[in-house]
């Protein structure tokens, strides 16, 4: 998608060891036109698949996934890093390790929203060691619910959770591909 | 407004000690037209007052916060309740109490997203005891910002933060005011 990597080009700040900060207007501060043709371009993609679920976990997937889902008119649901209070009742619930923050935790989401008639698409920011999508495919599984892919924002695809979906048959469609990284640059597929 | 008074009557459910779920449309799964029709009403309300950000808390605030910032079209920022690695340099911070998960946590915001010279809207999905937003309109006030007041989905306002902030001289514009709440019941304003 030109308009992101163009933004990316633009306003990303790349550092030593893979990082891309995007921050201004991806994921701390959301640019609302960008979001919403981000939106329009994940159901775009996802239009023909009968998608009636989005899912994604908080927090910085729910901007994008919320966009998708008013684009696609299907409900957004997002599965939370801990069971809290206020989930409702009995949950689905799978271990994740999140290597940017270094930690592991449950994700979890109430076996209320998720269906085994529900047709799922997965969005997400970014895309790298794709722990949080293989996270997310686990609590589908356990719903019994069908997988109709997974969309981010951004993939960094030399971190290989990416190709590792793909090979394993799930439709991942990132709206923009980092292919490398040096400390200083990125190139795009 | 009536959409949201009337989804509450239909869908919600009332449990005893003031606990209203609301998770089937508005905090786990989200109804995307629902979520448009609130976004619409918070930018019609604040339409005239120069709002340049929309700010927020994760997780629960970032869809109706979205939402709102695409209608007004400006930029929505996400505080985080932890400083984590992919929080950009320096951060305003405050501490605050959730009576939710009941706890307390560090309210963190990137200097870099909120500046003297923005003019900010809040936006929140719950407001009972109003301690996340008076954590906001801290961090509003380390940054030397201008607060043009806070929207929230739902007001529960026999937990009296709503009241405090409008005592305090804040415009506060809920979409739904619940006056008050039984063990199986709950009247609106």
């Amino acid at each position: 998608m030109k308009l992101l990597e163009d933004r990316i080009l633009q306003d990303a700040r790349v550092l030593p060891g893979g990082v891309l900060m995007v921050g201004s207007f991806l994921n701390q501060q959301i640019d609302p036109a960008l979001l919403r043709e981000m939106g329009r371009e994940v159901a775009r993609l996802f239009a023909d698949c009968g998608v009636n679920k989005i899912l994604t976990v908080e927090a910085s997937g729910i901007a994008l996934a919320c966009a998708a889902a008013m684009e696609l008119g299907v409900p957004m649901v997002f599965a939370k890093k801990h069971k809290t209070s206020n989930v409702d009742g009995s949950v689905y619930s799978t271990p994740v390790h999140s290597f940017t923050h270094g930690n592991d935790y449950d994700m979890v989401v109430s076996r209320e929203y998720l269906r085994s008639d529900d047709r799922v698409l997965l969005v997400d920011d970014f895309l790298a060691s794709g722990n949080a999508l293989f996270g997310l495919i686990r609590l589908v599984e356990q719903a019994g619910a069908t997988l109709c892919g997974a969309s981010c924002a951004i993939e960094k695809r030399f971190q290989g959770g990416g190709d590792q979906l793909r090979a394993m048959g799930v439709r991942v469609e990132s709206l923009a591909i980092v292919e490398r990284m040096t400390d200083t640059e990125l190139f795009f597929g």
